[in-house]
């Protein structure tokens, strides 16, 4: 069975209080992991400790960006049901906790069928060929995305203006997204698919670092094989803050993630 | 100076491991504290620990409904930044935790103006005298909904087709809301606000309780004095689970708090 890179990158050890990780240098952004790659890590651990097989809604306050390097993951069990178990987890470096998560997990079930579902359906891309491939070596210069050596992002060149110095105007990105090692998406996967778009921001003409206070994921459905669609809007920036909704679809037409963040304008 | 019931029914009294506090039986639905008011009692006690004014991102895990009575909150500081300080809060009966909370707290300008918002303003709402009256009997009888005592809401007739046996087919909730008793809406009172609503299930005809997993809350502004305008909406119904959305809007027209929640469907 092959082994693929997000799943070593997210691979945690039992300790005594809790699991061991080393923060890998292959999924930043700069000099600073991702964070729905390092809500995949947390999740891993959190998954462990309930039973559960699949996280239903994942929470995470970003306290510090952790470092490149060793981590230690504290978790502890708070409630044990049939349906929803949950726990919490604690990414510590140096006894300082950097990333405080809360996971409720239960089961999706592979044939659920939607009972309702909005009108609004699928974001409609341009097919992949017309889309601007994520580069890890951002245009301008100076910062290495790494992230993006792992993830193939397609973005569709309506919300990708700021690459030629027209941004949009509107807080709004889409692309594709998939694992370049062909990975297939599954729940975890889709934790780090809802952060891989840019920040929505830089269609403000905001080019700079986002910094996220609060991330949290419902996941809704398994995810099909191939590639998945994301799809970030936001409502308001103010008091140098914004907000950013992703939902993420699969092949099938379903929506299988929906996350929210809260996060920095820096000027 | 005037004592508001919302506020006497947050009060929380430092102890040895944290702070103790009465879950209050005039803020239930059913048997049933609320949500909304949960979240604002483990947010006041996360406030006086980081020292910052205001929570800017509150996340709750509900693990299970707590009883009316004496509760314990054990409260961590996980953060003390200039900008941003988080905690965390565990409220427990008889050692259990019943609800998970994590803030992320700072300050809100109050003279901040939006520096971008999204074309959709402020949700429509009728006159109120053409709303109808949140009551705290529910019509066909059995529960008792005592919060509708304390907070006024007025339904928008055109998301309120439960009422009459003709829900709208949409997840899709809209209203008016105020403390009865005066008290001026603050970010703790907006965290009451976001879960006032009746479900949005009611009107797909699903007339049962919607126990919350996770519910997440973004302020993003002090809210003038009166009436806040509420609207909750929903993109998917799915494997017993849906997602619910509210943006609660002040009298100037200012977006001033966000929610989402991932909730259980019981038929």
């Amino acid at each position: 069975m092959k082994t693929f890179e997000f799943d070593l990158a997210t691979a945690i050890l039992p300790t005594a209080e809790g699991f061991s990780a080393t923060v890998d240098p292959g999924w930043t952004i700069g000099s600073r992991p991702n964070g729905g790659y390092l809500l995949a890590l947390a999740t891993r651990a959190a998954l462990t400790v309930t039973g559960q097989p699949h996280p239903l809604a994942v929470s995470g306050h970003f306290l510090a960006s952790p470092s490149i390097g060793p981590a230690e993951l504290e978790v502890r069990a708070l409630r044990s049901g049939r349906s929803v178990s949950s726990a919490r987890v604690t990414l510590l470096q140096q006894g300082q906790p950097r990333l405080e998560t809360l996971v409720s997990a239960g089961r999706l079930e592979p044939r659920a069928e939607p009972e309702w579902r909005a009108d609004s359906g699928p974001p409609m891309l341009p097919p992949l060929d017309e889309c601007i491939p994520g580069q890890a070596e951002l245009p301008g210069g100076g910062m290495r995305v790494a992230i993006l050596e792992r993830l193939d992002l397609r973005l569709d060149p309506a919300t990708a203006g700021w690459v030629w110095g027209r941004p949009s105007g509107r807080l709004e990105v889409r692309g594709w997204v998939r694992f370049r090692d062909d990975r297939p998406p599954d729940p975890l996967g889709l934790l780090q698919a809802v952060d891989v778009l840019p920040p929505a921001t830089f269609e403000l003409g905001i080019m700079s670092w986002a910094p996220t206070v609060e991330l949290t994921v419902y996941l809704r459905d398994l995810p099909a094989a191939g590639w998945l669609r994301c799809a970030a809007r936001g409502r308001l920036v103010q008091g140098g803050w914004f907000d950013e909704e992703v939902e993420v679809w699969d092949q099938r037409d379903r929506l299988v993630a929906q996350s929210r963040q809260l996060a920095g304008v820096r000027r």
